[in-house]
């Protein structure tokens, strides 16, 4: 049977609402208390497979006498190319699956071969030698045109010809856990003559998923559209945190520079393409037609529910925002097309932002931003206090999941709390 | 004597205007047909000095009982931070003087040690971890945003009070001698409707200097300006190819992404900060005072001259620039305080670039967007033909050096020729 089918069950437990059931099997980096080595792992249930140990038992061997699962990172595992995701992923499927004998009935293995979730801590899954963030949601850039720019010319005329997209800061891309630290910097508000220092007023999450390039491509090849999916690795829930103060000052004309540079999380499950394939649906119709190389057909969206909660220190979440990633105008194929059409290499690893997923209602936004229109409407939180922007010891959490008659593939979370802003 | 002394010389002859006198010992990477392994050298006069071999010989130990010098790039040198910089420099500035037989007289080791760097092909010098570029000229800023904006504001509001930078693409950044591909995209005219897909008609160069980040900082741990400067392993030339076409419709909100990704070339000779010290001299006043975390007191610019040239295939080249860093408004150190301010991390090997670098006068404008004001008015090149932007196997070649009495401190040049879109 393929990883896929929905017949397959695992000699794990796996609860009904869980996001890791044996059609998903996401990769990821673990360390435990009893062992600091990093190490990949699978999700299944609460628990998770430790590959590391099933290479080392020669269960699982992704590329003939070589190991794969226990270094820093997954980028060795990715390298490898899809191919070889496809076959490890098959053999881990067969390796979980109820009815096979080899691992299930081999107790002193299963007591090194699996450790629970809540024992392990995650590591960030990549190395990231570049990192991409789009602006692809037509209702976001709607939404952010109307407060920072002109209501009536809200879309600018290059958003529906052209995925949008800017370079972001690669090096603080960080796991989800990762304390943010509330950045300090330049603002000016509309009723001041000079710029002001200090920590950010406006501090906000952004939901968004993120593809990770899986096979990259040479300087000045670019990869067609029809080529795009065989690139691409997986995916992850993001963060991109912002501070929308020292954007609005900085950001012409150049784009987002320190208002996104101090932050960016990431959820520590890839999930791969190979999992999400049953939830492919057509994305939102294209009007103007975009150009020849970024024309494709069939379903190019994925249907995926997102949310975001805030949840302040010490009380439980409120959820803030539902949207769903299949709003997305363009699509994964049509970004990565874009990104490498002047020849622009692409490396294992690279983090591509699908920018900020909001929906057509007003509670499915995907900011701060855009939930209280730039601070002026304030939402209410489950514990009665109110909120525009972020404060100090504020969480945020942002899961998603795609759901199928009897399971769901899921991410998991990516979650982090705000820490107060350095002393300046 | 400090291997600054403009007193010192080397056993190995160095012209007058040579830009690798021993005051300079600029680091890069090369390889040589008689011996393809990656490494390092130096460059005195019309030689490099192969540090590896000087490590095998134990002549030159920068880590005792490691090799730095025999890797892929310098990366594993530069870690080792600013106190191992200057020791190193030292021990072959000692190693090369002329009074020093211990090199001078080994025959054997000489003709091991030295080699013509006409023979030897010029590597990346480093791997990029993040490449950052500053907008940092008032006189380009002003320009562009004459021809882009609007003439009577044409520098932006926030311009004179941050080192306004985006996130450049690291994957592109290329070793001088590499052809330059030219990109194909998306550019709408004035006069058009809709976009077109095709080669850029308005490839162009940017005049820069780029940093490169010697001792990296923690996620949330900004570096004080008074620190900066011991964070900065040595400076780069740096051609930073831009579409202006496909930029001008790309632009906006988010900043240039494929007009700048498919090309940034630098050239090969690290040239240390120490050995700039000696050039230092007063930047551009400031006005209005910048903010406290950007204030910074004496020499804070760098006397250095710096030419772009235009060769057409099979024709000598023009001198199309005369500029000089000393123009710049920010400062490295202030460059550098901003990036992290927010408690954005740097890594070893990130390249920052200073932004096209333009004077105050017509010829010492930094791109040919500036040269020729968006194309309306050609240059003319010394083989009596015109150029509004670049053709199809132009070369261009841009040269830098800090003068001395009695020598230069030179950067030698990053030359890119352009080479025909790919057919769509």
């Amino acid at each position: 049977m393929h990883p896929n089918d929905p017949r397959l069950n695992s000699f794990i437990p796996v609860e009904r609402d869980s996001h890791f059931p044996i059609q998903n099997l996401p990769f990821g980096m673990f360390t435990t208390p009893a062992n600091y080595a990093p190490r990949a792992g699978v999700a299944i249930g609460s628990q998770i497979l430790d590959l590391a140990v099933l290479e080392q038992a020669k269960l699982l061997e992704v590329v003939p006498g070589e190991r794969v699962f226990n270094r820093a990172t997954l980028n060795a595992f990715i390298e490898r190319g899809p191919e070889l995701w496809s076959r490890a992923r098959a053999a881990i499927s067969d390796l979980l699956r109820h009815d096979n004998p080899r691992l299930r009935d081999d107790a002193a293995l299963r007591a090194r071969a699996f450790v629970p979730a809540i024992a392990a801590r995650m590591l960030m899954p990549i190395s990231v030698p570049g990192y991409t963030d789009f602006y692809s949601s037509k209702e976001h850039a709607t939404n952010v045109g109307s407060m920072f720019r002109d209501a009536k010319h809200a879309l600018l005329p290059n958003w529906l010809h052209l995925p949008i997209a800017y370079n972001g800061r690669a090096s603080s891309v960080v796991v989800s856990g990762t304390p943010v630290l509330r950045p300090n910097g330049q603002t000016r508000g509309s009723d001041q003559r000079a710029p002001v220092f200090g920590p950010s007023a406006k501090l906000d999450f952004e939901l968004e998923t993120a593809f990770i390039v899986g096979a990259g491509n040479e300087l000045g090849e670019p990869v067609p559209i029809g080529r795009a999916a065989s690139h691409v690795f997986g995916m992850v829930l993001m963060n991109d945190w912002s501070a929308r103060d020292i954007q609005q000052w900085e950001y012409i004309p150049l784009g987002p520079f320190n208002s996104k540079s101090f932050a960016t999380s990431i959820s520590p499950w890839i999930v791969t393409m190979e999992a999400l394939q049953p939830f492919r649906v057509a994305g939102p119709p294209q009007d103007p037609s975009p150009l020849s190389y970024l024309e494709t057909s069939g379903a190019q969206a994925y249907d995926i529910r997102l949310e975001a909660s805030l949840a302040p220190a010490g009380k439980p979440a409120t959820t803030i925002c539902r949207t769903n990633l299949r709003y997305l105008y363009w699509s994964i194929a049509q970004q990565l097309a874009h990104h490498t059409v002047s020849g622009c290499n692409l490396r294992v690893g690279d983090l591509m932002g699908s920018g900020t997923i909001s929906g057509p209602t007003p509670d499915s936004l995907g900011s701060l931003l855009e939930l209280t229109w730039n601070g002026s409407r304030p939402i209410k939180l489950d514990d009665g206090s109110e909120r525009c922007f972020l404060e100090d010891d504020d969480e945020v959490i942002i899961t998603g999941y795609a759901q199928a008659k009897d399971h769901r593939v899921g991410f998991g979370e990516v979650r982090g709390r705000v820490v107060a802003a350095r002393a300046v």
